[in-house]
């Protein structure tokens, strides 16, 4: 017997991931990407950085997985057998994500870094918004076999729309969310699409 | 004869208005709202902070007044006759407003800044977002009055939809203006308005 974790297979204790975890969304907070720092999460999380480094090789793809594992899972939609019921899941989902309290702030900082450094923000755009928008085409594909969407819907603008008219609602303008403005949003969708059954 | 101004009349030189226009927008680019000062803004653009403050009672009123300028006029469209015409001018004007090389990173960093300071983004949302709207509104009221839309279009989800799309592809997912894609923004805006022309 020995309390050394065996040095081929490190055991990665789940509630320490989940301290680093708060911990990134934290310091992201206080301090944005740009000044967050293995050191800063390290002391917050209460933890030595090596258990940092065990998990991620670096800064930067530690903030990433932890927006990403937060941020793809949110735009999965279970099928609810239409395309009005679906696109409504949609936006109500979007909408719980770039409000989410661990979230929101945390989106306008990084779209804001990301005018000083392309680089970063093309990361997030892979680790988060490509996967997001995988949800979004599946949805879209559904719609078409179920003929409810014509084939050759444009998918790209169809994805921009499930998630523009929420930020710039709630984030840029700072509109109130009205009880109906996502039933609005969810008629104008079907509509702007095409689809056979608005 | 005296070469005192005037105390009770002074007199404002344009070529020091524009100098510490430039300077805002300079500081704001390399510092953010947050941390842009007076002393900063004056020494930047070569004058005493007098100069300033005989233009504005305040930093924040400065700011915005400086913001303002620039933004509002953009938002203005001639009537080119359709709903059409109007709608594809609009979506380009509010593509050259979001990047305009003064304004694109000001306006990211007033976002982020304005989850921090939500009084700073409502001073924000009432000197250029309420003007703007009030141009889309114009538009859209014209297209009423030309029988081009129904007269109980969602006037506010319709302004959203004037500038969210550009937003959100070319400031969030950072994606390419594909020489169509206001078109397609347009025409999809038609559909959605439930136009009759479209």
């Amino acid at each position: 017997m020995t309390r050394r974790t065996p040095s081929g297979a490190a055991v990665l204790q789940p509630e320490v991931t989940t301290a680093i975890v708060d911990a990134v969304f934290d310091e992201l907070v206080d301090k944005g990407v740009g000044r967050l720092s293995m050191e800063g999460v390290a002391a917050r999380a209460g933890v030595g950085k090596s258990a940092l480094y065990r998990r991620w090789p670096s800064k930067d793809k530690m903030v990433m997985a932890v927006l990403a594992d937060l941020s793809v899972p949110l735009a999965e939609i279970t099928d609810t057998g239409s395309l009005r019921g679906d696109v409504r899941a949609t936006v109500e989902a979007v909408t719980g994500w770039i409000t989410h309290p661990k979230f929101r702030r945390v989106l306008a900082d990084l779209i804001a870094e990301g005018e000083r450094h392309p680089e970063r923000a093309a990361a997030v755009v892979d680790a988060i918004g490509g996967p997001r928008r995988e949800h979004a085409f599946a949805t879209l594909r559904r719609a078409i076999d179920r003929g409810e969407l014509p084939a050759d819907v444009d998918l790209e603008l169809a994805a921009d729309l499930f998630a523009a008219p929420m930020y710039w609602r709630m984030i840029v303008r700072r509109g109130p969310v009205e009880d109906d403005y996502l039933d609005r949003v969810t008629e104008m969708i079907l509509r702007a699409l095409g689809a056979t059954t608005c």
